[in-house]
């Protein structure tokens, strides 16, 4: 029998919680001391159905940690290594939070609704707890506080017709990683194009409890003849497009060069961060690198499981069965020497192809 | 169905997880980005066995923050309230984590090993995060991270006696939250009369992953006719007991008056406390404070539901049926104006009343 999770007030329900419970949700995952579906039929389907239909997500979990207030702007930029000074207002940015010694503590979206105030969209780590220690200690004039702000998905490629009949036209010139103020019920929301799916879709960061069922059911009504259903981030399709999961792909031993995250950052950019320093004296001293590797067949991989056994740094951090191109996919760390192309390796007598990440269309589609 | 938990890296397994579920583990819940057994059996069947008997608990989820180095005191004593400057050497103290507000970030046993090494063994909150970054903010000489150290805890009225034969005679001399260094396999570990039960027991403080294994089974094979068994921190039990659970009964948006954590301070020590100056001013200004409810009958509590409709701040915070005692235990907060001796409060058409925590045992046994 699979593991039940016990309910405490300290594993938070969401606002839509109940809308998820009543869509016959199957299993949660605990993210940001809340919960997050992780499956609804199966994983299979829901992937299937993500990839065909539109899908409602609640990624409240997605905690905002808010700065505001004078200091508001310095402050995000100590915490990142990516360059902010351009960052324009509703415009969002992926960016690795990263400490003095250049290790990833998380990579949220950080967007920027005005000078003075910016929300960090978290993955799964109390970056809020750093944000107001270093803001204490430096004696910084900002606020550091997760407002009650809960994004919802709506992911696949009916997304845009979905989010139209409810948000009105406007949705449609919303740019990838932008966003915009939008009204529903009479109250203003800020709507992204964005999420953690390569299917296309919205997150609607909903700023008022109230409001979160009656948006659910108005995106259930509004879009019954697109096949909508409950879903959540699916395993299957993040592999497949490439996304990184925080505190399994990578975590707070590792840096931006591993993770392939170096390409968002400017090391000569002329701002203030924290990492930056140290980040550009081992910009030429690493050892591994996080690859893909596709197989033709799964075999079990028990955690921790180690792709070469005197280096526990190849440790499998995420692995999946692609349904669509059928492989077994996996991510790991690996020496740098094995970063050449069409270099193979054998894990329980199964040969696979070494790639980068996301996995090359062709590599997926060889036979 | 209960939903079950999805398996990641991310929310990472234990060095003991595969005796858990060797053990016939049922649930789990996520601590510290970690899993933590909740049941094996039933609560109630783990509730009679635990204060018959004894128990192993995976408590590794207990992560430890160290703070190493010539500043370690220094930042310990930033970060609590409660005076630090008498601590000895292997002596533990329960030390709410507060900040600049005066708002509870967690709850940890502070250990000091030496006067240069310190561990806080912690509720589930990123409180690493917090400590780098008033660490960097301030400038301080001191390293943070979390050892590969993970808590094992042996808890129950045969505690003691397990404990001896697998690590001697010494652990008895063991006093209430102090620890000693003893050896197994001829590694010294800290050990410590403490845990998450009022049933007696202790915390192995495990820093070899390479034994946390042989460790189990060298207390399943010395216990066997003791009748231990794998269990894990207990609600009924610890609910009876009047202890409280950080994220449920507490969280950053209260302060230690409300939760009669103030008995641990003293607001007029000489130290250096990053709280102090906000706890001082917020003294005596409180309204609300956190009350045990005792009703002859359970009742359905759907979260979150407030005790007084027009008041948030009345959420239930734990409940749960005693099945000694035949009540139904909650822990909320009410208006300062509902402290007095025997008040009563009518819930669902149940009367409770309303009592102190820990529960004062004549409540408990009123027919």
């Amino acid at each position: 029998m699979a593991p039940i999770i016990t309910p405490t007030r300290r594993t938070r329900r969401t606002h839509f919680t109940r809308r998820v419970e009543a869509a016959g949700v199957k299993g949660f995952t605990v993210y940001n001391h809340m919960l997050l579906p992780s499956v609804f039929e199966s994983p299979e389907a829901d992937y299937w159905h993500l990839c065909e239909h539109v899908q409602v997500w609640d990624v409240a979990a997605e905690r905002q940690v808010e700065l505001k207030g004078p200091d508001a702007a310095k402050l995000a930029q100590l915490m990142t290594p990516r360059d902010l000074s351009n960052a324009q207002p509703l415009q969002g940015k992926y960016a690795p939070i990263c400490d003095a010694r250049g290790r990833i503590l998380n990579d949220p979206v950080v967007i920027k609704l005005s000078d003075e105030r910016w929300w960090m969209s978290l993955a799964d780590s109390d970056i809020k707890l750093w944000a107001d220690g270093l803001a204490q200690g430096y004696g910084l004039d900002v606020e550091v506080f997760e407002p009650d702000v809960s994004p919802l998905g709506v992911q696949g490629p009916k997304s845009t017709e979905l989010m139209a009949r409810v948000f009105g036209a406007e949705v449609r010139d919303i740019r990838f990683f932008w966003g915009k103020m939008l009204s529903f019920e009479g109250q203003e929301m800020y709507v992204a194009r964005s999420g953690w799916s390569k299917q296309g879709g919205f997150e609607i960061y909903v700023n008022n409890g109230e409001l979160a069922e009656p948006l659910w059911d108005a995106l259930f009504t509004a879009g019954e003849d697109l096949n909508v259903r409950a879903g959540c981030p699916n395993g299957i399709e993040r592999m497949e497009a490439g996304l990184l999961s925080y505190g399994s792909d990578m975590d707070e031993t590792n840096n931006v060069f591993e993770c392939g995250l170096d390409s968002y950052l400017n090391l000569d950019a002329p701002i203030e961060s924290l990492s930056l320093p140290a980040l550009k004296a081992m910009a030429n001293t690493q050892t591994h690198k996080l690859r893909g590797l596709l197989f033709p067949e799964a075999f079990d991989v028990p955690a921790p499981y180690y792709l070469m056994d005197d280096d526990q740094r190849t440790e499998v951090r995420s692995s999946c069965w692609s349904p669509r191109y059928k492989k077994f996919m996996l991510y790991a760390m690996l020496p740098l020497s094995y970063t050449a192309a069409n270099e193979t390796l054998t894990v329980q007598g199964v040969t696979g192809t070494i790639t980068d990440i996301p996995f090359p269309k062709e590599k997926l589609l060889e036979p």
